[in-house]
């Protein structure tokens, strides 16, 4: 099985034990993420050969961000370091109706300022298969935009699979470029569409409803107007609040509407990634799995990440392929 | 808008992590908090202005509080420093089928020992246009009631409304006063009652059901024997077990009688001082929106601190509002 | 009321905070534990007399362990101490779908290679009226099941009552004994069994399903076929997922059948030693009420064994009668 | 060997972690103490059989504190329950030339109140050959005086050994009676005088200096005013800041002076309690040794608990032998 | 006495545990501080009045900045806050021959991006008679450096004190404003100099050596060149490792030299900040004491901040008198 | 440079904060070690390349281990998993006159059940150019002793340099080999020799002093029995207490005899793994500089070891490099 590449920002992430706020302890713990890298890490949890591609702050920090790609066997050959600081975000988790909140500090980190020279794609893909990216990385800047660009290109050159998460992030985009043209653009060179009405109305200008017969239609006016594009993923969550969520899946593959039941998730543990969890599932279930067990399975696995802390999938896939079978009821492994 | 005064002893609170007793680690952790205390820093973090005026140990403990009190930005210029020690409570947070439990050492605490001339109401007074009190001050010490009584009668002769929390713990009148004769000094000088069937019916000395019917007749018997009493708001709990509650408000303002939908609080972090956070959301509400919408705010203002962990409610007035508007699906802010 | 004696390993239990994994975090909790154990000190919590019997390492952990038991007022007064290092378990706590794990280090522990000569059953016993054991300790070692034997031998000459959790856990047996001809062996020396349908299964060789008629018929055989068990209590748990359990409890006296309602226990906190809760609520139930007042106390006292951190029931009397009484609503204690 | 008793008050230390102020951290750890405790405590883990007499509040604080002396098989069966609150004391650690503080709250806790009916000395002593007073316990009020009274006239009548740490601390003496006066009471009813120049000369009203020879002198003074007297020791430290000290001892003991060498303290970890290791060195020492090396076991016992967290010395006998042995420079033990 | 008004960066710190690198642990800790701040705070903590001037971000972690600064007293009301993230250092802190290492990520922060129209130096010093200023806001940004210059010429003008500590920190000046010419700039308008022999040579170019001979000629140098700097303020630290300093100070006052004895710091606990605990010190000390108490002042309290953690000093006046007194011994405080 | 090849077990390491014991606090802390696998991280963290050879167990805990591994960079690919425990060893950390103590549960571990179709020295050495080992290798099972043998001879025949720590350690050796002759044979094999005079006795049963004279003599007697060793290099450690050492070094290349000055290490934050931090420093240094520099870097590099928690060396050759250049005095690097 050929190398899965993640290329993206990889982020600091600082946040308070429980439910408490900055404002109410000193102590605070902290992971990193980032969402190429943590659908990455996440499949190499599964057992895949990933390489994720970035650039980190040539300080203690990047040192440890590097070293906890490592301890998860991602390849960290291909990141660089940079003067600027690593990007960071604070974290504070919610519980029933109080939301989870976010702030960044990413603006000007060692990522953001990346420049096409810093990756060497003939090199970077050289055991590559398949390459994803999503929708924050062209948000970032330019030299990202224009990294990615390349890498997509030459992927595409190569034959390998390129998988679009295309979520679209209205506050991160500042640098200039139109978002909407920049994920036409990317969309143009990628072959596995993972991502929902929202995303698919936002590159078409579209206004389809989240019912299935508007899901089947929209997938289909996409492949139209992306020819390249295969397969569309689409992952749907119910939140009953903050600490309560469903989880489903449905595809189309050009050929075929599937849907997956519900997956309960009483007492979630964190949300953080669970959409990458999603990806990660599917690039993993898609290497080996056909189009619909690949969605069971990644809809499993993001159902899973959300009892780990931490942005990553820490899910085997012995774990995730026991729900599959039907055990959810969470019984004791001796 | 003018200052809210409270006044009430400040207690520092000692409990283990998560559901641990003490008797299963060494590693604790502290909050301060007080009824009357939880209101005045709930306003101030909605944005009011606030004053709260107590009495503390002279010493690095009182000056923790102090510091913890600051932090918020309540006005601590009123608070006094004494030779006594700083009360206490230890807390064992309970789960499901299990209560949390508490054990005081406030009984002989700096507060208790306040005296009349300890505090110069004319100058507390002199920005607040509302005064709250609550049954555990006049319960704690015949100094307490005393100074309380003094300040709520100058409060109700520069005009100012006066909020009445006659919450009845039978564990603390220790002091030879009779409840009931106290709580009815006090609330003869009370503008707005905060509080239930149980605490009319132990003032009335009557036997009212929870029935909204019961509950309007009673309030009318209230400002009847009360004359100054003008809206009685009631906050309605449903307890499922310790994780698990439902919250809804009622009111009866002399006109008309409203009610809130349940909310459904299905995992609670920490259920300390919601009672506060609801008496809060009122006076916060009731100094800008209708009767009805304070008792909406107050009511999300109650659901959401049982979110968050220690003592007070940290919620804003946009996190009220958001859960006012329907948003109680706790989605992720960026 | 005479001690109940507890023969069995102490365990050390090891695990990360809340849902961490060992990869996540260097900082660990431990706990001691073992199924015995976990009995003898719930009914010291609730105020019984209890005698632990181990072999524990002869080093600060094994200081430790003793530790731990006599802060719960149980007598180690016949623990002995052994060069060998004291039996560890790894813990990593699922949530929701995710099953907990655990990993043991156990096999060549300072209780496997307990000796007959190091128990002085004579001197043990001499305060006891009740012996219990479990299936996990003659699946140990020679040794271990050979020291029970004999104790349980010598408590049926005193007509001390027996009690049985013929728990059977496959992954332990492995001295080369079978467990089949092991627990029949144990059992024939047993007055309560304290088991299912799957432990009768396992030692009838039947097929008996889940059904209360398939269990009284069950128990009927069982009693048959040991004349010495006179009463068979029984524990369903319910699994929605690992974060929400619904326990109850049946029995069989030999006269009547009697089960229990459910009880719900939404939000589990930590889900180890439950089992253990239940047999030491009824060993407790049985010395003082009648056989279905005693179920129904160690059903109450199961299900708050899941509130509690750690592998012992910390549960009062008072608590668990609270619930008996109907009291789930968790109302706070002050 | 004769079980020591030890009668005072036990008193929950919280403090922040490391050297941190209560104003800077939310996270604190507890642990128990009480010079009299501790002198037991530290007899104990040496392996003396100890018994402490106290009253502990009837909470979940009063149940950690019994667990917390019973986890060191000290006897407990002596420790009466009141309804007051444990006493409480909150220490800030200093360094270097910050010295530690530490805030009481221990005027009205059940210690405070215990009256001499509480305690049945009769029974308390019936397998005791020692008995062990400070001068904190008559300070705490008029009944911890009458009841060390009532103690030490009983021991005196059964020919125990009665050793006095009569340390005075001047702001605990507030129900009235006078200390010289108190503890001149006592002493005529002690045996063993563990102390210096400053409490000889508080007694004796005299001002001799720290000389050896004054030392002599002043002993010899002591003895001859109070008959029952026949040993003095003296612990003398010598402080260059908060985190390094030295130690050594002297004694007179009606016939000879002997004195230790200084033992150097390096990096003190925690000094709290470190006189009360010293008695208990001296009380276990002089049950087992001649008097110099009952003194030198005592030194090094005071030494070592400089290393320990906590009020309590965990050292054991061998670990104090291995210093009077020469063994100071703290080689790994494998 | 007049409020001190201090203006600069507020940064957060985060830090491991103990010596630990990021590397090593997810758990980490944070303090804010900055190094106008922290002599803001100081003087505070001293009793004095102080105004702090800052901008910070408009998110949560401003938020619990301008909280973090609040429980210290310190007058918050001319902060300001930008959609900018809060500046972040990182720490990992040496021991011995390691050195503490830090990194920054403070280049585009909230405070960088200040601009003159944001603050109101008339309001701001309405009631202050002190300003302090250090070199490393000028350091920061253009706007940085024009409020100051704006604050320190109106401060001038209405007769205020102004306290300058020009260090000179080479890796900050990156935003083309020569160094050497903004301190000459902003030391005419300042009237005390607290900074050493690199100072000085700094700015004028000289090559003076560090004996008081030279100190005192290369005083005179600088009250030449700068005729409204009346006092020049030096403080000696000798390093013998991480661990392990003394401190002394020095001072021309163009009149007499003063030095004083070392004081002598065996066991450092934190080390950030103690440069701005002896300005701190000599501010305090100068409003309300002679030039050569007000040095010993500020270097005892300079000593006494390596005893705490964090970047800011929690001494008390107190504190710092009883080490002026000659109490360096660290006698326990109860 | 070619790769570092170190076989040996890996030991989870076990201990609560701080100076505490483990009867003291249920929350303690893990790190991963092992004497040979110091050895490497070490060098890794020099930057130097490094494969470490070892067998862990089939669970979480082996995972968390090859985690840990690899995210210091080493190459984990020929350590094997299986079916026994991972070796366990449990810490107390003592200070000043307090020795640290350790107990060991690894007589049964994962490694010591190794056997020697389980490692392919064909390929695992294909990249390494030198082979470290130590005496615990050998003395864990006959298992371990013959692969270790079988990897030496390999890599004597392909010419790689072999360093040997023959570190004596009675309590190991318990599987019936003698260690005299193991040790004999495995030197035979062997072409730096990192030991001091105990070593030497042990293996030539001669009586040397510590002299340097003595040294001299005895590792040339050394390098006559065993031909194939060609230097010797010697740590000597000054113990003042557990908290403060002094460190040199000297060396015997059969040409020249050199040693190093002390370097005084006064606050020793933690001592596990400073031989391994002197032996990785030496093969480093070996590998690229002279015997003198590489014999002085490796006394600056075990010095630097006792400031990290854990058993690894973190510092990076800038930090060795620093102390040789003379910067020992912990200036604050920004």
């Amino acid at each position: 099985m050929g190398q899965v590449i993640t290329f993206g920002e990889v982020l600091m992430r600082i946040s308070p034990w429980g439910n408490k706020k900055f404002i109410q302890s000193n102590v605070v713990e902290f992971f990193f993420g980032g969402t190429e890298l943590n659908v990455g890490i996440s499949i190499a949890n599964f057992g895949g050969k990933v390489k994720h591609i970035s650039a980190v702050s040539d300080d203690f920090i990047g040192e440890a961000a590097i070293s906890y790609i490592s301890k998860f066997g991602v390849d960290t050959s291909s990141i660089v370091r940079s003067k600027r600081p690593l990007g960071v975000y604070f974290l504070e988790v919610g519980a029933v109706m109080r939301p989870s909140t976010i702030s960044y500090n990413r603006s000007h980190s060692s990522f953001s300022e990346i420049k096409p020279v810093m990756v060497n794609w003939d090199k970077a893909l050289v055991d590559g298969n398949w390459l994803h990216w999503t929708g924050i990385t062209p948000a970032i800047s330019q030299g990202a935009f224009d990294i990615l660009k390349e890498g997509l290109t030459l992927a595409r050159q190569q034959g390998m699979t390129v998988s679009a998460d295309p979520t679209y992030r209205r506050g991160l985009w500042k640098y200039g470029k139109d978002p909407k043209e920049a994920l036409i653009e990317l969309l143009h060179l990628s072959t596995v569409f993972i991502g929902g009405i929202n995303e698919i109305n936002e590159v078409l200008g579209t206004d389809y409803s989240y019912s299935n017969d508007d899901f089947i239609t929209a997938s289909k006016e996409l492949m139209k107007a992306f020819p390249s594009i295969e397969k569309v993923f689409d992952k749907i969550r119910t939140s009953l609040n903050s600490s309560w969520h469903k989880i489903r899946a449905r595809m189309w593959n050009g050929e075929e509407f599937k849907e997956t039941e519900d997956l309960d998730i009483t007492h979630i543990v964190d949300r953080i990634g669970t959409g990458d969890a999603f990806a990660a599932g599917l690039i993993y279930g898609l290497q080996r799995f056909d189009d619909c067990k690949a969605m069971e399975f990644a809809s499993a696995a993001c159902a899973l990440k959300h009892t780990y802390e931490g942005d990553v999938n820490l899910a085997t896939v012995d774990e995730v392929t026991a729900i599959l079978e039907g055990n959810t009821s969470g019984r004791l492994n001796r």
